[in-house]
């Protein structure tokens, strides 16, 4: 079941490339092996990418047989929106920004290339992305093959690490930016951006070592608060405001895009830190950029705090907690990512309204909401006596719950919190 | 079952107050309608009150036949720490600093009060904190009653809100510094203040109408971030260390009263803002204030990032879930709270290191953590070859997670998450 | 907004009945004084009432203005197989049978009684049958209101208990079978019977106290086991066979009185025997009896065993657990229950096959199952060297895995078990 | 990391042997490889063996240095009471008797054989085993290495399965008593047997095709029911009674022996049958025995239903279900199992009180309970008007949950159920 590299010789193999170091060595170093392999690029509106058609024509420098370039862009923005619906982020901090992007890579990847036997990719094996991309194809293309070169000894026993990989590209002529010296390395896709590894790895080392891409630390921001609202309409963002000016979008990406400029420069979303539990067990840290993603998803939990009771809000919790591992380890196309899909969007539908931020230095202020119809209603929680709530009421609800209390205490059940 | 104000005369009467306007007013109407009170305040720290002894002779000038001052500070503050420990905020932001010090009045009173027939309070009859009293009360000391005023008809026909209180009080010619316009109500005690009623009810207010009091809103805070330490062994905190200092406190009330400072005047905590489920089933808003325990609570957690593994992590947020709602809904002295304290305190023991923040206007920015022993092992997550874990592991890894996979898109499993 | 006898006069008023002494004594008393009221009773095939239409002559007699007999067998029905598709038994055990019929009442109720001002019924002030149709009534049509003799103190002061009604009606000459010494008491419709209060209070009353109606205990069952099978399409129980014979019904009420026939006669599903904790806290004692529940819920929890892998079976066990619940509680209109029924007939529609079972003497043994297609492939589990799981694959799953756990061990966190 | 043959020279290395055509294969092929081995046994009292010593005899017979045999039975007892405690059955209907002996053995193991460098185990590459034995032995002894045959390319190359094993071992002129045609393979200790492979890989084979030998089918015990009393002190069983016997053991390996006769003569937990998730992803089947178990986990369950209030219960269940996951997995020795322990025993100190069954053909009757001190107070749930509960009280209960249930309605969040 395992592929070598013997394996991949005279099959079609699709090799899914972000046009970086690991792309331009496993290409070359599969094409001299005789391999045949045509490199695919996901465009996934990647903020520090300049220009994708050049990553296709330094694949085929590299020797790519052909080399293309696949928008990826609305179906990740709905796929991100999904994330926000489930509010799907991982372990409760990190919005799995890089672990959905993996899903709509393989999605995309998959309905545009049909008659490949081997995918191959560049994900280490140490890490959550290789589990994402087997995962994503096993479910989605039970009969393609996955080769990762990062777990075939052949492979393994020349390139231990960077240092042979820039070796290799200087000795044979290819150009490539990285250098040996890279103090971390970062994945890309406009829901956000991971950074790891290297000099990240030392927790001695703060947030803010990190060069933002998406946006300015808390610190860099304006001095002045900038208001934005976000309306949502059957649980979609139908339109922003901010500045006076109302703006829709058709496209979902566009939306996204716009967001991650309002909140990146006022440092929102940027710069989360985490050590967090990788699927194959290992604890690893991340720094986090995903500002349009941080304002939507907590925009979308103000209108779930309006709207989910008490018990619903609870199941919902353990249920949104699931959606973030399934995404996180690579299960978005298995069948409990649909049971609790068909949860979230079923909620979804009825989420109406708009809510207005105010967002300054990291800080995404609550400055009103309207919401026309919903299960907050004042005159019910006021101390006034106003509304349907009989004050008197609650003796007798009271006295019920007391009988229960009472019953423990007398049976001994009562504890001492310091004590237990 | 229900107590009326008839059922009062001749018994002992233990009446909670904090002073303010319903106190006088509940006070003042129980002695002229022949009941003997005792007056009971609880110290427990109130930023907001400048002499604890002044309410004592207030209430007695209102008709107390004694009033009291109880210290319930170092029991809060151990209380609070066991909220930090279990995680136990209330659905996800508000860290239940008023859950708890009900729970702190109501243990630190029946400790003292051993003798009292009947222990009344003035929380109203749509509210938590008539629950927490009742519920609290009922564990404690089950042979005691409860009277609420405020659920009592006798008292409601007369009192129907803050104007009759302080029209009363005024024609009894009490001392009151409440009026009728005052915007919104405030509990508050040294972990924290919640602002909740009045215009904060309507969802057009913004969380910065409050008047914040514990420190400043992160738009006031200052423009240079302070570095703060704080060192944890076996789950408690016995160091601090900000502006090259450390502090250590045999008081844990000390240590709360630092942080407060330290993290209230560079706008951390200040001004969460809420729309939560009321255990009677109702929503409200609430702002809040908790400076200090924000920050702890933010430096826990880090530490458990570093501590738990993957499923064990699944099994405390579920169990922190819960422990949040029993606190919030007062049941912290019942049976389940001591099943969630055991496992609480168990992996408490184990939490020992330091973790550096930079606070700067609200945020709270990773700096370093010092943790001799963790799960958090760089060798094994570096992407570099080094290490016990070893790449091509995963190979084996993932072909097991693959048949799964597969088996589920030969059997039609495998779902496509935009048509769910 | 709780009403007392008074505010019914004028009032359209219909009254749930059951034709027992309850309803009898209910109905003459509203009547004698003054009050107007329609009797309707819900027909759900309740196995120990012989002739529906004599209960409305009888509450006729008993003073009703009129009486109304409403089919609910097929709704009740329906909502049964939700209870099985959900495996929403209460606490693991009692299948809900008296719940969901609660719901079915309310339900059928509400969508032809659409002028009635008011619903009376005649549960008790303990119990979670008052709580079901006050729910019921709330969510389905939130401008009715509800009267509940039991809970009123004028009804109350009257009727103490058992004895007075009956001495009442029999001072009004109505005729009733009720005798004081009846020795617990049963709520029945064809799902299931409940047996509870009176001798059963006891905890040294044995179920088998008990006399049974919907089957025989296992004791007295046949010695000779009968096989049947049931086949699912869509996870909808399409045709069961047994004794040679296929069979199906257009109506799922004739599918639940046949599998109540096989089923009960071989004792299965009788006398489940359960200390459950009702809503309003307190423990209670049922003995049930649901024999084709039972059968049907036993085969659906094998076709589930078929098709849901490890990680969608856990979250599968928590969401029905929740369902039990919601059932239980009298939530089932109520929206959390929508998100479970959401994901629950997602699941649903893959379930197809057919199981076949050996009843005997209470048992239900495993025969055989036909399931065309799910994710059970003995190729994969045999230990022999067959089909697509490669032994060796486990090698480097188990070196990952142990990865974790060495790590554990070597910064302390194993445990011993006996000294935890 | 993955160990071959060649790894072993040199080395010590101790074998861990049932006894059974495996471990002769193993123990032989390891020392013709000129590997020095001791075969080590233990001994958890397996139902299906005669004569522990004879396993040795045969071990050394077969190649090792030395043959061990450990008595294991008192801390498998202790294990299994674990189990019990946690009513941790797996996925809810096996009760982890395999799973839970697995960690006894690698702790029984670890604690005698403390220079060993590597330990090696018959268990085969797709199952359940190998995972136990491998992270027990990582959590206990993260120094000590695992080695498996069945992983072992150069062991699979010669032993595809069963056949060439038993030609070789005729071959060599080893006694075994394994034939080709072995119809099922049974893995045995006192707490239980688990029969799986061969024809019972067949959906079409019942579940009585198993030959049991821990008790009777159902069918086949006695037409007389035996009545059996089970008494707890602090969560531990400490005596039982039946026919008139109160027997008590300071052994609780004999009480379990003796649970195993009464409750396997009549059936009680024979022929479980379940198809279940494996922890590497791929379903199985089991027929399972589990005789005294099954009475012991039910009686432990009905002291659960008299202590465990209602939100104690949700939560105790979850727990539950993650410690039954945790066992199957081999986590028992793992942080996670810890946290859940110290509730599991934090709950099981309060547990007292006895209960009476009537066993019957596989039934477990309810006969009577006797227990000082618990939640169940007949005078609260009964229908007449005796106890504290006051009927009129529920009023106000009801109108607090209508509030939100009526807001529910009017917002548009009720839902039909068939519409869902």
């Amino acid at each position: 079941m395992t592929m070598t590299i013997t394996d991949l010789l005279g099959k079609k193999v699709v090799a899914l490339v972000s046009g970086g170091l690991d792309s331009t060595t496993i290409i070359r170093w599969l094409s001299s092996q005789g391999v045949r392999v045509t490199a695919v690029t996901v465009d996934l509106g990647q903020p520090d990418e300049k220009d994708m058609q050049d990553i296709a024509s330094r694949m085929k420098t590299a020797g790519a047989e052909s080399a293309l370039i696949v928008d990826g862009r609305e179906l990740l923005a709905e796929y991100g929106l999904l994330v926000v619906q489930g509010q799907g982020g991982h372990e409760g901090e990190y919005l799995n920004t890089t672990g959905i992007a993996r899903m709509a890579t393989v999605k995309t990847l998959i309905d545009i290339i049909k008659d490949a036997d081997v995918i191959t990719h560049g994900a280490t094996g140490r890490g959550n992305d290789q589990v994402r991309f087997e995962l994503g194809v096993a479910h989605l293309a039970p009969g393609k093959r996955v080769y990762a070169p990062w777990r075939d000894p052949a492979f393994l026993s020349v390139f231990r690490g960077r240092k042979e990989m820039i070796e290799y590209c200087q000795k044979e002529g290819l150009v490539i930016s990285a250098t040996l010296d890279k103090p971390y390395s970062t994945d890309a896709n406009f829901l956000g951006l991971t950074h790891e590894a290297g000099e990240l790895e030392s927790l001695q080392t703060p947030s803010d070592f990190v060069n933002f891409v998406m946006g300015s630390s808390p610190k860099d921001a304006p001095n002045k608060a900038e208001e934005v609202t976000i309306g949502f309409s059957r649980g979609r963002p139908y339109f922003f405001e901010y500045n006076g000016r109302a703006i829709s979008h058709a496209s979902l990406f566009n939306l996204f895009s716009d967001l991650n400029k309002i909140a990146g420069r006022n440092g929102v979303g940027i710069g989360i830190d985490v050590v967090e539990n990788r699927r194959v067990g290992i604890k690893s840290r991340g720094v986090y950029e995903s500002p349009g993603m941080t304002l939507l998803y907590t925009a979308y939990a103000k209108m779930l705090e309006l709207f989910l009771d008490r018990e619903r809000r609870k199941f919902f919790d353990i249920a949104s907690r699931r959606f973030g591992d399934v995404i996180y380890e690579g299960e978005f196309f298995g069948p409990l990512s649909g049971d609790l899909l068909v949860m979230i969007k079923h909620i979804a539908r009825d989420i109406n309204g708009e809510v207005t931020f105010s967002l300054y230095k990291g800080n995404i202020g609550f400055v009103s909401a309207n919401v026309p119809i919903s299960l907050y209603d004042p005159t019910l929680s006021s101390m006034e006596d106003v509304g349907e709530f009989d004050h008197a009421d609650s003796q007798g609800y009271l006295n019920i719950a007391a009988v229960t209390a009472r019953t423990m205490a007398r049976v001994g059940q009562t504890i001492d919190p310091m004590k237990v």
